[in-house]
């Protein structure tokens, strides 16, 4: 395209993008990153190993060498060193396997009904969208998305800080996956975790727990985050990723029953896509305030000093705004004293 | 995040590029860019000219900032150079409507089945995909496409060059919206242009040559460019984004039809994506294949020397290769003699 000129390129770009997301998610299907590293690198020798048609392979691997996913030199494939780490089944940080959540039906049909829920200011699939009651999403989610959240979590339980001799009572909300209840637990010896989510969830979580080692010191409460007693008191309370399913005042009672359940000198850790005031920086945290739109009737992607007056109102006598790199999210340490 | 270590960023961005693709699609629908153009560039004022929710007009806006389709200033939203001049109603050049073809549910649902496509070789929604008989994805085509391929047509009839005093016989083989040989007809005032395709096509290819003012040396020739007589013979033939939907004898079988159809010092024009033999550059032709994986039984984007063979099998004495610059496309220039 010429530099001076107008150009639709963006456009175009912008209306194929979802081919994007389909070529990636056949290229996982068909373990196509699998078999490359494995020494097809022909579309030949491909098509065998991906029980598919040399064409079809030939095809859909320059269109992922386009994308960024692979390297062409001469008729044969590599792996970028990206791809090697995170969408190969020989590799422990493999994420293939969170195309199950992240292109579930559906939080994808939610996009289809976007134009209806700027509209309506909401997710224009139901009342409540992905955060009703037992919504099967989450133990999709929670199956999914674990292999993502493991750098986070490591990072979060970094947070803690703290005597690691001490005793450390931690409530995780929402636990999903439970992997950042399970962080805090593999770094501090002496934490004990309850784990609140709806039970079909929780057994996730458990099974987490189990692998990670620290099933003994992993425990349960089946419910809503709403309804259920949270117990305590405790010193710890991680919200992760939760805030952001719902409006205002929902998550200032949310707050004040994290106030309520913690001890004197407690703290309350949120994980969060927290962008900058502008709300168009940084991209990660901007653009998932659409997915909330799409998704449930009033999430957001909150802003930190959003996240300061909810808090504060909850009765928090102060919040702290941390980065998190490398990851895209951030998080905020609230002190209830 | 950190540029040294690897990044799951190119994976995340690909999953969720449909995303970008749906709120491109609900801003067209909402006509949010025309009434940013119209003066309405708060989230306040445009929810009342879109008649929307203005939590998901400040949502949605921010995301189009984020991809690049805005600017934001303060709490004001305006519009980039290129979103003027592509994607309001106020401007000649909007291509907002090509969106009705592009996110077609008939070529969509063709990438939902991509893995499908991938394993057999071809598109998996039917034996033909887009191109069987009479299928009216191509009637949307003809009414969506025409604004989109206004320039491509005017740079292709200025590939036609010769003596404007003389008589000109064009045939516009699979005419579509009819762009192309209206485009010759308007430069050529001695050109008589016959477009061939399916009739409830040629109806809106009709209407575009009664816009342009060419009527009455635009005449229409219904029917399968398969199965019907071209008649002729013809100074030059025109076949435009034709050849990408078929296999290589399909094609050279096409091409010879052209050769025979030609008088003596005729020419095809031909108007496709080509990449370079390395079939991964130049981005727009090389992911072009998919497309045609993803919608046709044998489809492809041909690269120049793939073209070059068919036509010196179909009886061509040479080709010549031609990029269209600023558009995204290529032309090949085929002698009969």
């Amino acid at each position: 395209m010429q530099a001076s000129g107008p150009s639709p390129a963006l456009f175009f770009d912008t209306a194929t993008a979802y081919q994007r997301t389909e070529a990636l998610k056949a290229a996982v299907e068909l373990d196509l990153f699998t078999h490359i590293a494995a020494g097809h690198t022909t579309a030949e020798k491909l098509a065998a190993a991906c029980g598919a048609n040399q064409r079809g392979i030939r095809i859909l691997a320059d269109y992922l060498t386009v994308v960024g996913f692979l390297r062409k030199e001469g008729g044969s494939y590599a792996l970028t060193p990206d791809t090697a780490t995170f969408l190969t089944r020989q590799s422990p940080a493999n994420v293939g396997g969170s195309l199950g959540f992240l292109l579930n039906p559906t939080l994808h049909d939610c996009y289809t009904k976007l134009t209806d829920a700027v509209r309506k200011g909401g997710t224009a699939v139901s009342a409540e969208g992905t955060v009703s009651h037992d919504n099967p999403v989450w133990v999709a989610f929670a199956k999914a998305m674990a292999p993502l959240m493991q750098m986070p979590a490591e990072l979060l339980a970094g947070l803690v800080g703290g005597d690691r001799n001490k005793a450390l009572r931690v409530l995780d909300v929402a636990a999903g996956h439970g992997l950042f209840g399970i962080a805090v637990a593999r770094y501090h010896p002496n934490a004990q975790v309850t784990a609140l989510d709806w039970a079909n969830v929780l057994a996730v979580a458990a099974e987490n727990a189990k692998i990670a080692g620290v099933s003994d010191r992993h425990h349960l409460l089946p419910g809503s985050a709403f309804d259920v007693n949270w117990g305590g008191p405790y010193d710890l309370v991680l919200l992760t990723n939760f805030f952001h399913h719902f409006d205002t005042p929902t998550n200032e009672s949310l707050a004040r029953k994290a106030h309520a359940a913690l001890a004197p000198g407690g703290r309350m850790l949120t994980l969060e896509f927290i962008p900058e005031p502008d709300r168009v920086t940084p991209p990660p945290s901007a653009t998932f305030a659409l997915t909330m739109l799409a998704t449930t009737a009033a999430g957001d992607a909150y802003t930190f000093p959003e996240f300061e007056r909810m808090f504060a109102a909850a009765g928090f006598a102060r919040s702290e705004f941390h980065q998190l790199p490398p990851t895209t999210q951030q998080a905020v340490v609230s002190f209830k004293t």
